[in-house]
């Protein structure tokens, strides 16, 4: 019997001590934590507080549905370790006493309109966006006048690893947008594109090009919230920027562009409404609303053959636990290939509506691109 | 009496009117809020809260010494005014029941070892670091394997506006070096750098470089955390792959370092230790403990003659409002002018131990990189 107690502490004091600090912490932190099996815990003080709550980032989080109560300590430390998560990249923040507040811990990523903690689970077997030992790209933090926004943008730019010294080497380009409450500065900080191209690129499984991340937001000044004048930064003021400052291949057979959740949808408005300027076209996990296969998009799917010759590659993709935006998406698929529209349907398994999702749809939406141009 | 009443109350209108959101928050965020006059409000939604505070980040931070009391509306938000802050970034974060908080309304910046949120105060007639209409460099993110540290490490890199069109010119480099509790993000996101450098260079003030900035810390593996290998990383892995990836010139005279409080101290003691790698230093509000002409950085100032032929530059500053600080930095100042070693001491009038003080501390340093290098 005393041994078996012994067991047993120990097996519970080793299942204690294979927690690791989150690679999302801040230098130093030691919480969140990230057990082998994927519990999580967390843990903050708060001596005085009545209730302290775990609140994942919406409703189809990979850490669960939430919010998760934690425990007070005597020394007034507050602890939670919740179930497995799923393997990604998920936001979340404290409740304390109702109020959302991030993590001490951890560093911040901006999502849900402002800045957020987020935890990152290791998936077994992943190293697609791991920093690997292969040459790096760079990201260049580009900053421009819009005369449209009479305001002075930033655009995230990937160059790939032989940018600078192939010095007379020129590129197509990838336009790479972000969801809805994030930035420009989602894709490299939470979806880690950087190190997925760095990848890919180092297997030789993409063609080299360039990456440009940009605000998907935009406001005429004094124009009313609800209107977003993205799509005219982005093809007056942002495609023509690139083409001077970078050696581009400034044309459509050499231009893609794709995003995730809002972004998916301005792929889809912008891109399908604006042949002439994009050839290659990925929508990561975005919703589906009225579609309609005569009159969507200016009626572009009316002509098959058309649209075939032009379209170089039409990607759909979402995850399978993200059902509703699955599903739409699954429908147009289907009611494009019904009526002998090119596309494909890509699903992440197991994911949400989340960046696990979406570095997925970019690892496989990448090496399809610029492969057919000339 | 009426009249008067009512002059009053449209005054008091008035002065409530000519608030806006601080440059510093969120899109669409309206608080913190900055009035004309430099008063500053803060908002915060928290019912359930017993005590919310207004928490300026340090001891002599431009909001003033706080914590400021919040008062809590009918409406469970907590509200606070505080009188005319010093121009400038200063960090701050609430205490909600006595729990460090980040305003959601505010960006985050990684200071204190966290993310923290901070407000930026705007200084009349002061352009020198807002964006203008001229031409912009861009700052790199530049991963790199380090050895040394058996971790992926990430250096920010400034590069000048022709950088990419003048593509055979060769530049020269200033290494510069962030705070305690801060990383290689810093001299961009709060100093704001790239339009300090953009400013100077449309202004022809300055001679295109490229600036480089890196994490001042770094443990090699197992390595007590108190011991900092930053120097090393430094020398042997920063500057020989900047030497590599860029276009630079790779000798002293044309290789400057700089920083800010604890950079200060590195650029000191890692500067003035390897004068065949750096023909010029600043120091901007560094600590100044046990400084002895003698004995100090291995006896470099023992021969005046040497040290003026070898260094082209050796700048020391602070702001007149860190009074320790300012008083250690000017007594080695004076004791190496009386020695015979050329030195320029130069004040930032009413700043403190603060972002303000050192953009102007850059924007002072600059302009006396490389005018005399051949």
């Amino acid at each position: 019997m005393f041994i078996a107690t012994l067991l047993i502490i120990t097996a519970a004091a080793l299942a204690a001590d294979d927690s690791v600090p989150a690679t999302s912490n801040v230098p130093g932190a030691q919480y969140p934590r990230v057990y082998a099996d994927l519990r999580v815990s967390f843990r903050l003080r708060a001596p005085n507080a009545q209730k302290v709550q775990v609140q994942p980032g919406g409703g189809d989080n990979g850490l669960g549905q939430g919010p998760f109560d934690m425990a007070k300590g005597d020394d007034g430390v507050w602890t939670a370790t919740i179930p497995p998560a799923v393997p990604g990249f998920h936001y979340y923040w404290f409740l304390i006493d109702g109020v959302p507040s991030n993590d001490p811990g951890s560093e911040t990523y901006f999502g849900w309109g402002k800045q957020t903690s987020g935890v990152e689970i290791p998936e077994k077997g992943a190293s697609f966006y791991a920093p690997q030992d292969v040459p790096h790209g760079e990201v260049h933090i580009c900053w421009y006048p819009s005369k449209i926004t009479q305001t002075t943008r930033r655009a995230y730019v990937y160059t790939p690893p032989d940018y600078d010294t192939n010095s007379s080497a020129r590129y197509p380009v990838l336009y790479l947008q972000h969801g809805a409450g994030e930035d420009e500065r989602g894709w490299h900080k939470q979806g880690r594109m950087n190190f997925i191209m760095d990848n890919l690129l180092a297997a030789k499984k993409a063609t080299p090009m360039l990456v440009v991340m940009d605000r998907g937001y935009a406001s005429r000044p004094g124009e009313a919230a609800n209107k977003n004048s993205f799509g005219d930064v982005l093809l007056e003021e942002i495609i023509p920027l690139i083409d001077s400052k970078y050696r581009t291949i400034a044309d459509r057979d050499h231009r893609a562009m794709a995003g995730l959740s809002m972004g998916g949808m301005q792929t889809m408005q912008i891109g399908l409404t604006h042949l002439d300027k994009f050839g290659w076209l990925g929508a990561f996990s975005a919703p589906t609303r009225n579609f309609d296969l005569k009159s969507s998009y200016n009626g572009v799917f009316t002509d098959a053959a058309a649209f075939n010759k032009q379209v170089h590659l039409l990607w759909l993709g979402a995850g399978t636990a993200e059902t509703q935006i699955h599903d739409g998406a699954k429908s147009v698929h289907d009611a494009l290939a019904s009526a002998g529209i090119q596309n494909v349907f890509v699903e992440s398994q197991g994911t949400a509506h989340e960046w696990q999702t979406w570095r997925r749809a970019l690892n496989d939406f990448v090496p399809r691109l610029f492969v057919h141009a000339e």
